[in-house]
């Protein structure tokens, strides 16, 4: 019978600036370590002004759009009480809830099972060069 | 002592173009077939212009104002560089990343540990009809 | 060989209108309790008019540019069809489907390995004071 585990590692990616990272591979290559063929990968972002988000892979046009999009839904321009940290501050953290922080995928036959065209991305909402934490953790048998 | 273990399916819904689609029985009866009495069920969306929302169950209304605000926060007649599937291709990655690719319930006593009022629902963002495919995981002993 | 084990319980917050609450050092509490040391917590919040966010925990003012956010990109006084319990009705389903119902958090060492600004809160949206109920899932070994 197969005996269920954890496995956990951390890494890190350091962005240049807002935008989105593909971080796919780095996921895969923990998910191997690990030697665990069924069950779920779970992935989650340590920070509050950057995001997870699963999307399209294959078209950069699709992920301009989706930046783009941000950039008018939560302008920096608009009147926020909290701009420490300049006018991408308080921006940051919205378009961060507005996306995700966590995000489980499923594991069989030792591979995820994402479909065609889903790609993990680090979502950054931060104008400035940032060195960013992601944990992921395996779980199954 | 109860053993840990994993249960896994993939199953698929057919859309009749965008809308939310209750899909609560199909991951509760692939929960029964487990025969796992308490831990988390995972549900993951193997796509990216469709996504998964926990939503009122009662009142069609709720959803029909949900679904109608997602068509005026992301509006077809954007300006949108990625189109070559039409109208309502930017716009449907962009409803998703907005809303949920994956979801994780509680299990206790066999049963998923929903609110009364909530259901799970895949949210269709694209007019056409599609076959979507749904990884259920359940982890627990 | 360290053994798997699940879990889980169930704790209550009363609300007193819109707002961010905090619950991490509740989630907190459950871990220690659960003596599970290397994993994963889910939290999963059985309502679908209030949601879980893992937001800025240091400055309220950030909170508060999140809260105000939400109130101007869904408007209360716009035209919705589903108001049978007031004009915080259908807004607070569709601030709930922007945000999360579940989030996974990775443990290790026995801790939450939340970054240095990250805590869990809930995010109420009804005008009401009200009881909500969370549940916490702890799987690992």
């Amino acid at each position: 019978m197969p005996v269920m585990a954890v496995h956990s590692e951390t890494f890190e990616i350091r962005t240049k600036g807002k935008g989105t990272y593909e971080i796919t591979s780095q996921v895969e290559a923990i998910l191997e370590q690990s030697k665990i063929a069924s069950g779920i990968v779970t992935v989650f972002v340590r920070h509050t002004s950057c995001s997870l988000v699963i999307m399209e892979n294959a078209a950069p046009a699709a992920r301009r759009d989706l930046e783009n999009f941000f950039e008018r839904l939560v302008p920096e321009n608009a009147d926020y009480e909290h701009d420490d940290e300049g006018p991408d501050d308080s921006t940051s953290h919205i378009r961060m809830a507005l996306t995700r922080t966590s995000e489980v995928i499923p594991v069989a036959a030792r591979k995820l099972q994402l479909g065609t065209w889903q790609g993990i991305f680090l979502f950054e909402h931060r104008r400035a060069a940032h060195r960013r934490e992601i944990v992921v953790t395996v779980i199954g048998e």
